[in-house]
């Protein structure tokens, strides 16, 4: 039998098989193309959550789908914004309605239980509107058993400890994490080749009024288009992320389908 | 001359006069119908950002425009769940368009500055993914020099001795400020009769996992709707969030202006 | 208790309780943000039906949604054409979609009869189709009792002495009531001071070819933006129709939705 | 030479000699499949305007669109209702999305001058609204010399002494006039073998409520379908309409596009 | 009794009576106005479908519904390309969702067997799609039990014999037989005064490499818009193909109903 | 300088730097997440074009984006339905509006070179649609030299001699070739670990008839998935499909921007 838990590297019987009770739990690992500084490579989105996914789908036999591969429009505060080429963002609209597709076929499958785990902070919402989209559809369809768990990886390295050991000069917020110390420290743990530290730009986190302007000003974003220095990274760091990420991950994952109404 | 601030209380002369040169400033406050706990009426989020947008108008020479009374579905972490009778929610795409098509309106009229100003923390997203089409259609239309700011009135509420002044036992984020101590208080500032203080619930601050379930468990909502109490609010404080939002939004939506590119 | 007739007004415990039974009727204005000629404000179309609204929900004991401020695109033969500054209109499908959205929430809080109080003629196809994309989708949830009244309060306006009282001089069809008699006094009526009788610009009826030509010619347009003179309106003429529309609604509406198969 | 007006009559090398410099006039028909009582067949509203839009097509040197067979849903006061057997509609959105893209394309060919000739009441807004979103897009694409005239045949008899001819009894409106003397006569006029006039069954002239009631009663539609009797339907009638329609609408479309501003 | 196969020609008490049980076949011919060469008028696709549909519905009992006059965008190897002028077509989307109202349709009418009789090639995919939007609607209304054949007729000349007897010279393959001798048959056996042999441009048959470039080249298609030479065209090969067609697909669309799951 | 073909792997910067003069060509890969039989996994149909794209670029100096990693929804005689657990498609206008919203984006980028690798029969169309979508919005924005090639990746083996060594008992056709011998040479070439010869099911060719039924007749579709037996598969096969294609395809594509007008 194989025994890979991505769901493309399996045949369609033994997915079937998998499945069939819908006791399973899948992962959609939802990302982005966006530029992640001089330092680091543009699927930053979609490998971290994908590998975050296979071992949490690892250590409680659930299932990796196939990552969405491009995400919405990178906002200046959080992703440097969408000005920057290579970046590549979809419409609102065509998000939610790729989720909504998912669902649709998951329900069809027998598939019960889902969990979106993002990896690029402005998707969130627009997968809201998809699961909401896509579990209105399946009532219609007659199927109303089906749950989802909607997640970004990040959100469960919350212990003080573990901020203080990534972070000995002071956590400033995940909204300038991007292309920072915990996306890089990750890649290092995870995809080093990736990863080019000698072209890091060290420079003062990035500071922003409380709004926003549209069309941007890209000189507000830092030039290299990280938000804050990725100097402070380590292997360490990413291995000790993605422990915290994957086992509190696995937990919530649980509990959240054992409990739910 | 009328002197009203409000868009819908000109006369179409006059509001052309105001306008033509397309430096004057438009607000269009964006807010639901939503619960709010026992204690405050449901369109808290029209009120609130309306009443910003008048005084900002007033201090600015700006108007204010109809304010969008739906918005986006409630979020359980945000405004408790969309599942409350009363809370009446807008899909993405609707508000998204109407925030489009009334951009493509504002150009032709001769408008070239906007400020979105929100009153319901889950439109936020909606609104970026509005402004974003509505000012691509600009620019298919040859209007390259329209300028949106988008603001949560709230997020000016920054300074940490106003933050103490507020909540002296502490601040637990804007997360869970639904129904509680923040809207609470500037309801009794500027519309008391719609406060009946006597129905507060009093109920610790609602704790959730750093994950959504979808559909939600209602039973993770405190009971009332709100996520935190709204004993501690009162008139002096709302008055004192009042000034500091009009004060600073004033000067930041000057400034945004002044200064972009 | 509360006693007011607006939902937004209400809390969701108290709005909970008015309709749980499904038998209370709600209504929902919609209007438009269009000119209105020299001396009516723009908000006209809006204000008009919410004050009909809550007079009708006062005698029948209804509730009142917030109103729809935006509208459908204004016609040069029934509002003077969408050329005008501040007329800001939407797309028909945004229009038909937020009564979708509105008929779909409706159904879940238990809702099952609802008004939809029409004060812009150019709304009513969109509202329509709103209405059958809403019921088509609640059959789809399970809900096949759910009922909507589809009005234009002027078409209340049908007794033969009502209208020579209005019209000492003959009636010219209500295409051409736009700014004119007929909504000037029921504005002088009820917001008097959103009128400013010095500005009214005495004109002969606006007449047009058995055809629209897009786009359209605006010359055609009686340059103030009215398609009549409002020189006839009164104060005692609004309150005339008012009582009129008031009295009519209540009763058909009642009926409406008694007789309802 | 091919002297067929019917675009789809012609080769491409045809049309577009006759089209290439943009003064030719296009007449798209719009009609549905409805039902129009016992004694009509059901696509009496493609069948009019087409041949409408034949006989102004050669008089004035124009060129007439394949129709469009399907409409916007059937109202009750206008059409009797979409709960018929047969009668089948389109979502207001196909339809308006049908004119767009037929918009686009003649556009692309070089036509500037386009008459929507109108069969189905219920179309209109609709019609309006593909205009608008086709125009908008033209503009887009930088032609802004394209013109659009959008009418219903019916809209040109309007002489009271054809009207005092056709109705010796008096005439009752349009809105009734659904199945009933008016297109009667044309269809005895033009497609006589498509009527059978022994089914005719005569009624009172349906008379309706001020408002609409969703889902609609269909026992408010009188049975056949019909909303006034067609008994005093003749040929002699239809030819009297048809002249009048044909003549009126040449005369005025040429008006139309030489005044176009 | 009204013995038209054709829907529009029926009154919808007919109508109602044929459709009654569920079991009659009602075919929807779709097409599209699109250039065929110098010697062929431009609603071929319509013609062809609608005449082939009629004949099957003679033999079998079925009903044909109004021809769809526009499809999706002509390609350049199949078609020729969507650059010419007089060809005029929808986006996909637009002609997906026709198919899926008026699916929405013929399920509240009653009727279960519905064939999609295609005329044009580009159309089929969109075809599809609308009707698997359909039946999903169907499945959200409570009807399962509806059955779509789709089919392309020129796919039932599939006997080598017929083709030999087609194509002496040897069969180059259905793609290139645009304006060719097929299409150019059948319009000589069934609308011969829709033809001009005499316009007939005769080139070699075009050759496209395995790619397809957009914005495309026209300069790849060969000057006249075919795509291959009608000039073996004849009466009796179209002849041969209509009986050919009729009596393939009235065979095979009786077994397929019969044989449905 | 990181030399990686993967527009994902590289940093912003390196990719400005490379698609700054707007002569690169950037590959598209579009697969599907479907059944390929009990023998092969689900992803085939990113792999294969992304494997493809991978080499060309490498030897035209192009670079590849993301694959889409869900397609059309399955057809039964192309890929043997959509009925299959595991297979997961998307709406057809989901897809177009996905390809949509890279085009735009990459027009920003200064890209105007793209090639959209399918390896997906069904994705087709929907394809197409995305592009001309595409292509007129940059119209819109003034980008009027954006081309994209479209292409399958197996219509550029055509040579018979190579046909001929892939099926000495003779080819059936492409129809068929869904997890068949041609698949699964290329995976057995590509990636060996992801087929398992022993789950081979060997079964004739599935023969259809000449259209197609809605909901299809899963009957139809030989039991394990696969259309056509891939017994006959091998490494070698595969190689030759492999180089067979990459040379073809990077000629083609050469030629294809070189000359297109």
């Amino acid at each position: 039998m194989n025994d890979s838990v991505f769901v493309g590297e399996l045949s369609w019987k033994e997915y079937e098989a998998l499945v069939a009770d819908g006791q399973r739990v899948l992962f959609l690992p939802v990302g982005a193309l966006e530029q992640h500084g001089h330092h680091l490579c543009m699927d930053v989105d979609v490998l971290l959550p994908t590998a975050v996914s296979q071992r949490v789908a690892q250590r409680i036999g659930g299932l990796v789908l196939p990552a969405l591969p491009y995400g919405y429009k990178s906002q200046q505060k959080s992703g440097g914004g969408n000005h920057f080429p290579g970046t590549t963002s979809l419409d609102g609209a065509t998000l939610s309605h790729t989720v909504l597709d998912i669902i649709r076929e998951l329900g069809r499958h027998g598939v019960r239980r889902l969990v979106l785990m993002n990896g690029h902070y402005e998707n969130a919402m627009f997968l809201v509107e998809g699961i909401d989209l896509g579990l209105r559809e399946l009532r219609y369809a007659g199927i109303d058993d089906f749950r989802v768990v909607l997640l970004s990886y990040w959100d469960f390295v919350k212990d003080p400890q573990v901020i203080a050991q990534l972070y000995p000069d002071g956590f400033l917020g995940w909204d300038i994490e991007h292309g920072g110390v915990f996306e890089t420290s990750l890649m290092l743990a995870l995809y080093p080749q990736r990863v080019d530290m000698s072209r890091v730009v060290d420079h003062p986190p990035a500071t922003f009024p409380p709004y926003d302007l549209y069309p941007i000003d890209p000189s507000r974003t830092p030039a290299p288009g990280t938000l804050s220095s990725a100097r402070g990274a380590s292997r360490e760091k990413g291995e000790l992320i993605l422990e915290v990420c994957v086992e509190g991950i696995a937990k919530a994952v649980g509990e959240a389908f054992e409990n739910a109404p």
